[in-house]
Order: structure tokens, then C-alpha cells, then sequence
């Protein structure tokens, strides 16, 4: 097997203390490929960073409308938010006017991944609930089909329930190529995952900020979601989170999605392009340096986008007495 | 570069989501190898791993006996433990003999790495304190070793203290080799840290482990802190933690220490043996299957060890709703 090339490297003092390996593709919305490194026909699972395909549904069944969604909504329907107190109470009065409640989530509880909400949870001597799960949004969408269709909600994780084959067949139709076949297996908040070459996944994400080429109602779908996640960068994922920051940083040019163990994708709207990025060892640390880069080269961004990304490229490490130590960078000659 | 090979597997459903590649090395108190993968030659920093061996002016200078310790804080000055009562217990009562309180340690302040701890602390309204830092204990030794000898506990750390000298001096014999010229880093608690070949890091593991070539007073040094260690193992780690329950499963044959930055290693005194790995993208997860795998292939144990380390090497994935979706476990062909 040959290795996927080294992408990020982590410092201590002089020295690279660790390395990352990793593989990306930036396609355009006909799958030609402007830049590569690895392994880009292999499988990965794209985790939380197929969100925004999985959202469609909720516009296009109509259920955004009857439930008068807005922007804050659809944003965090896309989401992998930190359980902070407004992503909480943004899914819980949703699934209110739904006329469900927190145990109709069938992703489960964790503690929110935003640390001072998880402290400030325990300081509290409560305990989480699955509206904290950072895939609650995603879940209420889902959630909001069902009622909006008259479908059952129980088991609406199930692959076999019609939800998850709606959502399948957006995955099919934006990736353009049949999933029979493809690898299953089950996210960390109970829906199936398919296993997808990396550069389907991209075509999908790039299909999915430009969608000029798609069916009128699709492309509206994907135009509808995406300014949504562009005017609430906070909901997809929360305070000083890299997904949050990065769109900020480079301000309407790039929606930006991350998934477990080491995924990312992002879709340069203006420039019809999708990128998708998978460390191999699954780091989260390092795939996000790889999207920086990434975003340097393809977003198009201006001087000021430039900056603000750059901040995000080579994160200083400190130690538990406050002392710089190293830092994680781009690996050299990236 | 030569890539190293892939030692652990994380799998989700029937696929490989991801990798970890890594290298690792056992040898004997000469110096031969028994076993390796990977570039052996390349430098680590050992981080945490090196604890064994920093411990040891504690007893060689007399410290130990002065300030009559007792085994569990020996171990604990080896240790990287998890912030728990007990280990925040041990090191201020020891502190306190010393005629120092909290605020001498240098190893700065963070959250109980046990979960537990950490929820208890919060729920608590109360905040962590040196004592949490899980070098707390490596601490404490270095500041008995000064008051001891009548040197300034200030300064402890720097590189240029008394104190430090004498670590270096330990490695450098241990070792066998001169680090004069070997890279430099700081710490996560803020101490030197020096970059050897992973394989000399085995070999100076191997003679703490089976020291009897070793001059009698580093030998006496080396069995006394090895017992404390195999009497002690909660006080190593933690509860749950791999070091404690792999020193627990092993019945007296290994004593095990990891290292931040995907770090282990492992003394076999029975057979002579010192064993040393580095994950090269520095997760812990992965760090621990594969010694787990080594420790089954070279610890010489029974059935029953056999048994108990089998329960480490492959653990499962559970998702936050409760479902099992993969797990980790040494590359297939390993």
C-alpha cells in the first residue's frame, strides 16, 4: 500500500515531534480534478461532513416551509454544533413546533463539545440530554420531514425507514454514481454512513455550492441552505470552532464542513470547486490545518481573507503553564 | 521518506476508517534487538515515558529516605496520573512534609485527565490546581531532591538548575550515549525534554527494568522504584487508564509508562527487555493497541496475563445512543 503523503506537521521546539498523512482533491462541478495528493479514489466516510447533502430533504420535501424554518435553523440542521446554550434551545423549541420533545432524538446524549458548556452543564449539577449531541440539528431536521410527510418517526434512523432512503438518493444523484454497493456502516449519532471515493465526495460538495447545473428545485435547495450557513457560521458549529472561524475568515467565499476522524470538505461557491480532505490516522488537529492550506490556494480570497486565514494555519501549543512548546503547521514543502 | 508501517486499524462496520502507522523496538540490557519496525534510529522525545528513569536522583540522592517516602508516592513520582483524590492527596501531603504547598510546583494547572475527577471538580464550583497537573508527582520528586540537598526549589525546571543536570546525567548513562548534541524541547509541565533514537529509549527502559549490570547503587534505585511501581499501579495512571490496568494484567512481569504524543514503554525485567514505540501521528488510542500487541509477544505471560492483555488489544467503538459501530485493533498481518 503506498502511504498517503505527510500534510501536517507538529513541532516541538526545533523538531517534528509528530506527522500526519492525509489525501484531498479539489474537483470542479464536472469532477475535473485541479489538485490532488494521495489516494484520492479510495473510500472514506464522510461522518458529519456529508450535512449538507443530508439536509436537503428537509427543503425540498416542503418541510422548511410548513414549519416556517429559518435561516438559524436550516444552519443547524447542517451542523455540528458544540451544545452551546443557543444551539440547545434553537433545536428544542424546533422540535417544539414539531409537538416532539428531546426523547424523540434517537442520536443520543454526550456532553456538549464546547468546553465551557460542558462545564458550565456540570457546575450546574445537570446532566446532557441529546439536544447537547452536536448532531441534534441534523436529527430535527430529519425529524421535520417525517411529521411534514405524515411519516412515522420511530425509526427514522433506520435505513430501511423512507427518510434515510430519500437521503440516499440525494447522496446518489449529487455524487453521480449508484451507492448500492458502497461500504456501510453506522455514524457516531446512529445514522448509516456510505463509504464514497474522496473525490465523489468532493464532486458532491462542489455540486452542492454551485448548483447551476442541477434540477431548478435542487439547486434552489442548496442556494437556500447554503446562505443560511453562510449568515450563521455560529450554528454550524460554535464559539471558536474551526468551521465557524474559517467561514468567517474567509466571508462568504467557502461553506465549510468538518466530519470525525479526520474529515473535511468545503465548497468554493464562486469558483464552482469542492475540496475534500481526509487525514489518514483520523486527527482532528490536522485536518484542519490541511483545510486552511486547502482554502489558501482554492477559495479565492482577498488580502484580508488571506490574513484571517492564515491565523488559522499554524496554531501555536502551549503547556499547562502557559509556555509556548511548538505548533502545528502545513508539512514543509505544502 | 521511508514511510513507517501501520500498526493499528480503526474500523467502522466491515472498512478500515482509519490508520495509524508507528514504529516500535525491543531490545535487551546489551542493546540487541529482538524485534523492530519501522525507522528505530529516528529521535523521540520521550515525554511522560522517560519518568522511570527522571525519578531516579530521587532515591540515589538520598531523598527518599529522608523524607522517609513511601512507595505509593514513589510511584506517583513516575507517574501520569489522572488527577483523583488519591493522587492529589498523596503529592499535597507530600508537599507539605517538604515545608511547600502547591504553588512551588511548576508544572502549571489542568482539568484531572480522569473524567470523573474532572466532573466532580466542576460539580464542586472549585477549580484545578498544580496538584491536578498529572506530573504533579514527577514534581514533588525534583522539589525533594532540592530540599534535600539545601538547592534553591526555585528554578527548579530550567535546564540550567542543578536538579536537571542530574536527570541528564541519569539519561545519558542509562542510554549510553552522550545528548549533548541531541534535540531540545519543553514539556507539557514545562521540564526538558531531550530527543533520542526510539531504540536507546528501549535500551535505557530495558536496564531499569533488569539493572543488575547497573553500578549497585543505580541498580538498588532502579529495583526500588520498579517495585513501588508493580505495589502501586493505581498510582501510575488511574482508574481505567491503560498503564495501571496493562501493569495490573501483566501480574509483576512489566512495568508500563506512556508518553504524550503516541508514546510507550515497557521494562520485562524477568527477560531483560526494554521496549519503545512512537505512533507517528501521536495518538494515544493507537499507542496502546500496539503495546498491547507487544506485550503479548514479549512479556512472558501466562495464560491468564495472556488472557487479560487480549481484553486491551482489540477495544470497541460504541456510538453516543449506545451502539457498537467498529473498533481498534492492531493492523491486520500484525
Amino acid at each position: 500500500m503506498q502511504a498517503n503523503p505527510v500534510l501536517v506537521d507538529v513541532a516541538r521546539g526545533a523538531s517534528i515531534e509528530s506527522r500526519h498523512r492525509g489525501r484531498y482533491v479539489a474537483v470542479d462541478i464536472d469532477g475535473r480534478i485541479l489538485a490532488a495528493a494521495g489516494d484520492i479514489d479510495a473510500p472514506v466516510f464522510p461522518r458529519s461532513a456529508i450535512k449538507f447533502l443530508q439536509a436537503l430533504p428537509l427543503v425540498e420535501s416542503g418541510a422548511a416551509d410548513a414549519f416556517a424554518l429559518t435561516p438559524p435553523e436550516l444552519a443547524i440542521a447542517c451542523a455540528s454544533h458544540g451544545g452551546e446554550p443557543r444551539h440547545v434551545e434553537t433545536v428544542a423549541s424546533w422540535l417544539a413546533r414539531l409537538g416532539l420533545d428531546p426523547t424523540d432524538l434517537a442520536c443520543g446524549a454526550h456532553m456538549p463539545s464546547a468546553a465551557a458548556a460542558a462545564e458550565a452543564l456540570l457546575r450546574a449539577g445537570a446532566a446532557p440530554n441529546p439536544l447537547h449531541n452536536n448532531c441534534s440539528g441534523k436529527h430535527a431536521g430529519m425529524l421535520a420531514v417525517c411529521r411534514h410527510l405524515g411519516e412515522p418517526t420511530r425509526g427514522y434512523i433506520d435505513p430501511v425507514h423512507p427518510q434515510q432512503h430519500r437521503v440516499v438518493a440525494v447522496f446518489e444523484a449529487m455524487l453521480g454514481r449508484s451507492l448500492e454497493r458502497a461500504p456501510r456502516g453506522i455514524d457516531g449519532c446512529g445514522l448509516p454512513q456510505i463509504g464514497v471515493p474522496l473525490a465523489a465526495l468532493a464532486l458532491g460538495i462542489a455540486r452542492f455550492g454551485a448548483p447551476a447545473k442541477l434540477p431548478l428545485a435542487r439547486a434552489a435547495a442548496c442556494r437556500r441552505l447554503g446562505a443560511a450557513i453562510l449568515a450563521n457560521p455560529f450554528m454550524l458549529a460554535g464559539t471558536g470552532r474551526f468551521c465557524t472561524r474559517a467561514i468567517e475568515a474567509c466571508g462568504g467565499k467557502a461553506l465549510i464542513k468538518t466530519g470525525a476522524e479526520g474529515v473535511y470538505v468545503a465548497a468554493i461557491p464562486e469558483r464552482g470547486l469542492g475540496i475534500a480532505l481526509k487525514i489518514d490516522d483520523g486527527a482532528a488537529r490536522a485536518a484542519e490545518i490541511a483545510m486552511a492550506r486547502l482554502l489558501l490556494d482554492h477559495a479565492g480570497l482577498d488580502d484580508a481573507g488571506r490574513a484571517a486565514i492564515a491565523a488559522l494555519l499554524a496554531p501555536g501549543l502551549v503547556n499547562a503553564a502557559g509556555r509556548p512548546v511548538g505548533g502545528l503547521a502545513p508539512a514543509t514543502g505544502w
